[in-house]
């Protein structure tokens, strides 16, 4: 938790692509403050064509190396989500040289009983986390 | 804002499969009021035996064009989500022959910083938006 | 619904799949108590490196078999997803030979007025389910 759904262009290199998640993931364990193995990405390419990433009016660009994340949490602070925001952007352009005005994020919120990581269980409601 | 995901069955053309997204995008304008340039669409074809769409007993007969739409947006009235089912489907019916019975979507709804559209900032607590 | 979107490390053959999806099917109507044809799932493959499916430093080891379900439901009693949770495991374990341990689990809550299965209409909402 959180779960990060990642769907990019393809044409990635696979360097390029384990690259982008590592870089996710330091965003991650930054502005969320979770364990270093709080990590459950799932990354999917697609053909330019199958993703119409646009902006609303606000100006900005997109290019080839767009990446649109979904994350799945619990409840968070608005200050945690701004800071993933901010750092993510930093992460993506300053170790995968994807530009901040090709990151676009949204969030989901559930709740403890919500995950169960294996065994069946939910580890949130057994005091496993 | 929304977010569309769409999973379809593979065998489209890429002409069919842009029809079916204008199409969507026209459906969002019309029943959301969302500005133009509102586009975030994601789509994903599948082999038809990993997509198993059935009816919950309704008598909805799906065929191979069944579409499946996900949708995540902030809260809208009731009555918006309403006219965007309906819109979908006479939009689907008649620009892309997609019969209405072939159309099922879901909804999940999150909040304003929940999103952040580019650059790392949050643009519907920035003002921006 | 619910909708159950299952995402799989590429390499099962297709009946393994089949399988999979079914067992996944028995446990949703054992523990949430919805029709036969309540069915809505979609099974996405991926290579291996574009899941990254740790354990929160809970000890959980992951395999190549790793399966991570994510659904959208109307709000349920916590102790029907408690049972989901069970249930699962104990389908894809006996049928399908999966681990428990390989077997993660997310859900998001919606609500009535965001299901649509067809003809462009709410059916939670017209009575007709």
């Amino acid at each position: 938790m959180p779960l990060i759904k990642i769907d990019t262009i393809e044409g990635r290199t696979e360097e390029e692509s384990q690259a982008l998640l590592d870089a996710t993931h330091r965003a991650v364990l930054a502005a969320f403050k979770v364990p270093e193995g709080d990590r459950y990405q799932i990354l999917s390419e697609h053909p330019a064509e199958h993703m119409k990433i646009e902006d609303t009016g606000l100006g900005i660009q997109r290019t080839r190396d767009v990446v649109f994340f979904q994350i799945t949490t619990r409840p968070r602070p608005k200050d945690q989500k701004e800071a993933f925001y901010r750092l993510l952007t930093e992460e993506l352009s300053s170790q995968c040289g994807i530009a901040p005005s090709d990151v676009v994020v949204t969030m989901v919120e559930n709740s403890d009983e919500d995950w169960s990581f294996g065994y069946g269980r939910p580890q949130f409601l057994t005091g496993e986390l």
